[in-house]
């Protein structure tokens, strides 16, 4: 089969062995997959990464020891939790330290016409819900995370720093959550795309905005800037949501922060059922930038990685032809 | 009056009037007051100081318009809101934007013999409480504000980075109202001090300790490495609340915060109603380093400065004779 192998900054396209299925694992054929940021960090080395990635993805199960998973359509959480520590009791295998993560630590990833997955770890699409839909699944578990993390009440004003996907789709979950959002972004095309999914209001970065007039501020800048913004926009005792993963250090001053009792809150994966049931409310079609066959991934790649592309999508041979 | 007054770096002991009270303000003889951190980054210049310090006081009433506070030992919150904003309606005084703050932001502070504070802003002192425990009110609120800030249960492995005055008194606060505290510090005189006052275990810092391990970590260590030194020791999804005030930026690696889901709390002042329910549990005495009359300010300054210092308190004349 084909698969996506990333080493020293290169992206090739291999012929390989489909993966082999352990008990209590599925195999899936994949139907599409998505480009996150993450996979262009793993492409640059992050995490020493060398290997198959890609974690955002829908395909059909053809093999599995659970009848009712086989022939269906899924998708699928990426931790793969050991299931025995205190973390996976918890339901919290996403913080399981024994982990490991599809197309990031240590299991091949879906950039691949087949990938395996614990059985547990797969959600069935629901036929209505396209699959270039249902793709986005994790990064809307990632927005959804928000919500398990801070409590918002209705029409609470929340301000999202950054008009990229996954700002884009957190100003989307949150609005239809019930806050009042304000996109704060540097591309008119992008919100308005966020006007269209019924955001509250977009602002273009830079303008008069009110200081410190935010109950909660997301940053999904995914810039070493995001935070001292978010910071600056947030009221005393407020709670700054971080979701871009920046892998140097960050200079921040932390004296706001203290004499104002600002929360700063990592936030990364969430559960996949609430995210399920977002989906159809979601304005995802405008988010898709292109898609490519898995055979052309590393045009898909370079095309990602261009400054301000939204979602770039794989097809499986399933799926193109 | 004698009081004191900072300038360009200079401690000096001034003569001037005493300050005049305005309706709804008692005028309190200074009893006690203690220097904090605080005061010796005033000394430097920070917020651009310039005036009478000190906001640590236990004092008695000498004129008021509340017949209850007249004559009565007195201890005093520092902020003095508008009593007309959003955040005054809240009961958040502490964070009303127009607020003055007693010795830190136009108002005059408690290092003279006399100072003026709203009448609502004063708690009379128990008359088994000494008043060199009894200025302790503020920095234990501060201590406290911990509790109304972050949730812990019975018996919570808590760690508390930082064996100054402040991490003594978290580290006592927090072992007082059911946490297991782990006291990390450099000064084994001062880790005996957390011991005898009860605290579960002290820890040198260098030594092995476990990472990743608590569900919260106070940083109280008063320097820039002390907010990653925090970070290291958290275990996912926990807390990191953060007690040292750094004036410049700090350099933090932000994606373990965000991978783990780590909560960073600000922590300032705090209510005094339960810190002066807490001061007859503490073990104060062993805290004050030394005491000077209010006329020798200047030595008691110097005192405070040499690093290592606990709580150098300064007396009024009526308690020098």
């Amino acid at each position: 089969m084909l698969s996506v192998h990333l080493e020293g900054g290169r992206v090739e396209v291999v012929k390989g062995p489909r993966p082999r299925r352990r008990a209590g694992h599925s195999l899936v054929r994949l139907d599409v997959a998505g480009i996150c940021n993450t996979d262009l960090e793993l492409q640059r080395g992050y995490y020493g990464f060398r290997g198959r990635p890609g974690h955002e993805f829908v395909g059909e199960v053809v093999a599995s020891d659970t009848p009712e998973l086989t022939g269906k359509r899924v998708t699928g959480e990426i931790n793969l939790a050991c299931g025995r520590c205190e973390w996976c009791a918890r339901g919290l295998g996403r913080h399981c330290p024994n982990r490991t993560v599809l197309g990031i630590v240590r299991h091949p990833g879906a950039f691949a016409e087949y990938l395996t997955l614990p059985d547990q770890n797969l959600h069935v699409v629901a036929g209505r819900i396209p699959s270039e839909h249902a793709v986005f699944t994790e990064p809307v578990a990632a927005a959804c995370e928000i919500l398990d993390q801070v409590k918002m009440r209705r029409g609470e004003p929340v301000a999202v720093l950054g008009d990229g996907k996954l700002g884009l789709l957190i100003a989307q979950v949150l609005q239809v959550s019930g806050a009042k959002v304000t996109l704060v972004g540097r591309h008119e095309s992008k919100l308005r795309i966020a006007r269209d999914a019924g955001v509250s209001e977009t602002v273009v970065a830079g303008a008069a905005l009110k200081r410190a007039g935010f109950p909660v501020v997301v940053d999904a800048t995914g810039s070493r800037e995001g935070l001292a913004a978010a910071v600056g926009m947030v009221r005393p005792r407020g709670t700054v949501v971080m979701k871009s993963t920046i892998h140097d250090a960050v200079a921040l001053d932390m004296a706001p922060v203290i004499v104002n009792e600002i929360t700063l809150v990592g936030s990364r994966c969430g559960r996949f059922e609430p995210a399920m049931r977002m989906l159809p409310k979601l304005h995802l079609a405008p988010l898709i930038a292109a898609r490519y066959p898995l055979a052309r991934a590393p045009e898909a790649f370079a095309a990602a990685a261009e400054k301000g592309t939204l979602k770039v999508l794989l097809e499986g041979q399933a799926a193109s032809g």
